[in-house]
């Protein structure tokens, strides 16, 4: 695949070390900036045939098969306009939109134009968490009935972050479409999310947005997907995400425990040290970033949908219903009360019964609960299925 | 101290092992259940002196300095009457009470009796937990923003914390006044509780409480204490805390994760797979159980505290607070709304006003943020104090 | 119990500060130093009742049950004799002796005097490491067939230590002997050593004694016990034991890694920061610091050692197979081969047979190993009984 | 790069799912197996043009760039041979050679012929392991003192490994080739390893060969490279390494404990379990086991280098000084003595001085140690250059 990247920030330069790493044989032809010396720094850097400061010129460009774009929110519209128009397959940096009206023009657009839309959402790509999906999948812990992701860390790097009309929120919109997404994925894309409940705050920052948020999200089937996001953290960035099921728990650390440990009291080491906030004591990287953040998976995904004509782990359409859930929970940080989720096209199931997995003892009790106890007896503990009265039988060892 | 102990279940054995261990020079003289066959039984596994079941007798043998409540939470407020009336000092397992309007009348009989009351949270009395509370008091993680308290395990030992009057409440009742008073201590004390926001749900087990919880509550300063409760979690006991200050963290893992790391292939082994689940594979035990959960030092801090005359930590207006904020909590799950925590005699600092965190760039900007490049640039990121732009500033290495 | 403490330094001030804590019944009456003020503020620290310069003077005084030695290791055979003059009850610091010599005639005058004499090896006594111990009794793990005990430290705090004629040696002798004891227990004491390979150096010190060391000491059983030893590491103290055993492993995290984290950019903190070398960034303290170190353990099994009539877990005469092992280990740092372990009174088993663990797959193979292969199918790789050939053989699944 | 693969098991398998992943150029064209139905399962399962049981077809095919060699450990030096005498390049698994007799032979013939040949240590292109060896040459710890490197697991799955003359040896030639390598890279290649110490032993299976030995390698610089490889180990994989230098210290957990952690109580579950030996409980997967292992970047600096006629990290060379340390190590196991390594073409550093790293006080006095005491005070540790006199000096805060 050959490649136009629109934008020349930290995210695309984190695609483009991924891009061209590993010998992988997709390359980036074309690099859109609009600064002009940027673009050529860029193109520089990475060794690309050419750039530019004009967005069409490197869309419309004839080599280009995919367009990649690593803008501020408040481009991804645009930016994907100019695709469809152009009819070429596009892949957007996350979140997808601003808001959910934005996301779904967005959607329509792809849809309407019959291209390739990927969302590059790529915590839902990381190799630890690509299995974990797959084990849940396969009943490893039983139906999931709680998920918590958490990413957090002292702030993003770019002025554009910042400013709330440019990036359409804080932490929620940064952090909390990985979060939302990874509960999702977890819970099961198929199921319906129904209501949010979300407190946010500024509590450090000179800031209009939030900088520290909690939300939670109820799904049809009484799953509850939390998410924890937070811009005043300090300690390097916390990637992490729990779940738990009826038959077993999920643990997963992506960025600040991985087996890595590195204690320095020597110079300060700038590069062990990088995200760390500080460059002695002890240190805690990761092997290969790119890799622990999900990009390579990612990207092999997209390209590979792209030649087999099928979709891709994630859609445009994921990234809209991320963005609807995100809308709600900035409605109830206002409201302090739980807001809907307003999806205008639903395409899951449309109603997940609750599953019945009340045990019995007998025909008269249900099982609350066994136990082996220190003695080694058994303790069962019942509840009479029409007085409910709770009682407890020891079976002697 | 002689000690009177009332109860002779899961906890009243754990409170007694560890007043009997490591050559303590207080000890249990007599112990109440009303089943006389456990007391006796409980009376020679602990070699006492005396057992009864009438709970009068207990309390008012001439040789009893400090009564020790270990009842189910039904019985607390007639313990503690008894207590009072019988002018002995009192120390009460937690949660206080069932309610808060329960817990202010305990409070009100101890006070009114002048005897010395002692609250039994024992999980603000780990180790870890007083180093972590000494070393925020001493700024070493400036001013605490977020706490959360995480208490998980697969549900309690006994018949009645399964029915909702006897015990008042499901996981919140139970795990939540943990995790309450943890949250408390950690933010300091003295700040005032203002609402509280929590859901609630009965996911697995045929009973009417709750069995999974999260709740959120908003102090006076801006700090937030997230609990985190459940009764269906799968692996163990899942006892972990963690605190953002503005200039650092803590995470505190107190059962899991300890540095104690066992795998066995062999035979099943009841002996290190205490709270386990399982009985073979990698197993987490913990060193010293009582230990890990406080009681040693939450012992000495009572039996000191009365002989010293002073407070101990841990005192019955505390777990009055703790019954508030649950109270709200429990409103809040059926209202879907922030709820308030109603205190009627607020002994803590009546209003906290947010200190201003705002740094300043210069007279004209705040400064939003700083950070080292990769290049070693310094980029700061500002804000203008009127207009409320958003600019990035690059200082060159 | 009322002790007279003999020595005031850091040892000495660890040992009271556990003893006068939780509500102890045994406390510390006199201490002796060399220098009359360090033990005049040692009595006004501890709030002791009496303080001399003068040993026989504290050791003979009536009210004394129990001396307790905690001095340099020149003086401990001077300390022991007068202890074994005055038939008082002695408990003594590690290592035993400078060397075996030294430690069999200590041995030798408690034996003939009668009193009770008790080694003060507290990590033999840490709580995780005697549920370890347990858990290998009852079978969890197999047979032991390797063991590892590591510490590793920046170096001890005294100027003795780094003077050799007093100490014995470097971190051999300062850390080797809890290690070697270590691996003893693990292994089974009744199992005799045999022969050590010792590798040692000084690394990084001005000093004539190692401050780096690795030792193998091979048991009559075939068992490894494995030591690491060092003054030079950066990052804290680490105290880790493993072990191997034929149906399960062990690993201990004593120090560095038991579930408490601390992150802090804020004012160096000399509070929680204790050990660590630094004093911000990640922190990684312990709760309470003489639990984990296993001394309020080991003074409880002492003193009811003593009221018992029993020997305590570990005594007089571990210290001298300790020092035994630790003797072969010098000699083999210089003749850089094995060196048998010269035991003059050797009181286990005097030979432990080699147990058959060969397992059979029929009468004519011997079964290596056998091992689901990921397409379900079960591999066993076999050995013919006389002709010693290795084949394979698949079953489908 | 057009690749011939020779071999068909489990590493071969490996190589191959890592090659045809993540979109790489570099593909595999024939594959050659002596069983001709494995060769054609393998071409079927990796969609191969070609198979053969032919090794000269195999390699002479004149579509290939580049042989691949993931024969047993006998066939490494046909296969090498026939690749120089074809000129092509050569990759060969670990380890090298059964001896540095054969090991030497291999690379005499790719010198001879002029082919570039990698030697495919994959543990040495880990991404944790490649950023530690970056972090040491860049000064992060300091001076490398002792490195330690531990590879356990239950035992291999082929049959020819437990053949100690199709093998070479047991777990040392096994796993200990890795860990001798990785201390070399910690320790700098340009160091010349002088002398190894090995304890080894047969202690559990029905084997010639060893199932667990430790070793010591002692090298010109004073460092120490310590081995540590099991066939014993119960609980998965145990891939561990760990680095002392003078200002810091690296730990590395490349297998069991890197942020990923499931339990399960359901039905066993043969996807996360794998490696695990346990299908429920607390299982410990890793994310993208080759990427873990440090497959993907071998192959790209391979090939890489080949392309930029540049060599590899891991060379031919460096294979041999493998198996001349092994070989030392396989003597020192009987001799029961240091053995020296004998190395018949040394091109790195004939001789590393030993720096000078003794810090002085004063002019009369070398600096043993300094340390903050609790009460602030600073303590330094000295030593009188000439008399070698130990003394402390305190100076008050």
């Amino acid at each position: 695949m050959r490649i136009a990247i629109l934008g020349s920030g930290f995210i695309a330069r984190f695609y483009a070390t991924t891009l061209h790493a590993q010998r992988r044989k997709d390359y980036i032809f074309t690099v859109y900036s609009r600064d002009l010396d940027n673009a050529k720094r860029f193109a520089d850097d990475y060794q690309l045939a050419h750039y530019t400061d004009d967005m069409d010129t490197a869309i419309n460009h004839p080599d280009i098969d995919v367009v990649l774009i690593a803008l501020p929110n408040d481009l991804h519209e645009i930016a994907v306009a100019k695709s469809a128009q152009g009819k070429k397959h596009v892949l957007c940096t996350k979140p997808l939109g601003r808001t959910a009206a934005e996301a779904k023009r967005m959607l329509d657009m792809v849809e309407q134009a019959g291209i390739f839309a990927g969302y590059l959402e790529d915590l839902c790509y990381t190799p630890k968490f690509l299995k974990s999906v797959k084990a849940i999948q396969k009943g490893s812990i039983g139906k999931v009935l709680w998920t918590k992701s958490r990413e957090a860390h002292p702030g993003p790097h770019s002025d554009w972050f910042w400013d709330k009309e440019k990036s359409g929120g804080g932490a929620i919109i940064d952090l909390g479409c990985h979060c939302v997404e990874i509960s999702r994925n977890f819970i099961g894309k198929e199921v319906k999310p129904l209501e949010v409940m979300c407190w946010a705050a500024t509590q450090v920052h000179p800031i209009d947005a939030e900088d520290q948020a909690i939300g939670l999200v109820k799904y049809a089937n009484g799953a509850i997907g939390q998410f924890e996001v937070s811009w005043t953290f300090r300690g390097g960035m916390d990637l992490r995400d729990e779940v738990i099921g009826t038959e077993g728990s999920i643990w997963l650390n992506s960025f600040l425990r991985t087996g890595f440990e590195i204690f320095s009291v020597g110079k300060p080491d700038a590069y062990v040290a990088e995200k760390a906030e500080v460059s002695n004591g002890w240190l805690f990287p990761v092997g290969d970033e790119a890799h622990e953040l999900g990009y390579p998976h990612m990207f092999t995904d997209m390209f590979d949908a792209i030649e087999e004509k099928r979709e891709p782990l994630e859609t445009f359409y994921d990234g809209y219903v991320v963005n609807a859930i995100l809308d709600a929970a900035f409605l109830s940080a206002k409201t302090k009360k739980w807001e809907p989720v307003l999806i205008e096209d639903w395409r899951g199931e449309e109603f997940t019964a609750q599953e019945e997995v009340l045990a019995s003892f007998d025909d008269e009790h249900f099982l609350i609960k066994e136990e082996v106890m220190p003695n080694k007896d058994l303790k069962k503990i019942l509840k009479h299925k029409i007085t409910g009265k709770v009682t407890q039988k020891i079976f002697k060892a």
